[in-house]
């Protein structure tokens, strides 16, 4: 199964604190490859562990997490225009 | 075909002019998912022209667009958490 995940994270309620352990989290079970943007190749499992991990992070009010899954990589494909950002350590950790 | 595209505009050169008219190229093409988040069902000719507005505002150096293309929306599923910003006109407009 493939992933992208995408999150906009509230400043507000401290969310610099909120965005910081969300990325830390995506960061473990996927590749981070914009601002706020992950994908990768995972499982039921995993994608239900790392969500267990989020959940308590997310501001229901605030914030905001999309999951977009498919069942094969191979349909999916993907292009970049500019900078690829792909996996550049950020400034978070 | 159905496309996903997110965006990481760099503030530097005059970046809030280069995020505004490519937030709004994108919403003439795609909704509005969440803040850099857009998706839609579209065609190669209309992906086409969206690409040819959009370059010469994509900083090569700066900034990173990618899109994301399934065949099929079926192939994709699609999971919320926190709040949904579907198409929540922001103040870019």
């Amino acid at each position: 199964m493939y992933v992208i995940l995408v999150y906009d994270i509230a400043e507000e309620e401290n969310g610099t604190r909120r965005q910081r352990n969300i990325f830390k989290i995506c960061k473990k079970y996927l590749i981070h490859i914009q601002n706020s943007v992950f994908e990768g190749d995972t499982n039921p499992s995993h994608l239900a562990r790392m969500k267990k991990e989020l959940m308590p992070w997310i501001d229901k009010n605030l914030d905001s997490v999309i999951i977009f899954k498919s069942r094969e990589e191979r349909w999916l494909t993907k292009e970049f225009y500019g900078k690829d950002e792909s996996d550049v350590t950020s400034n978070f950790l």
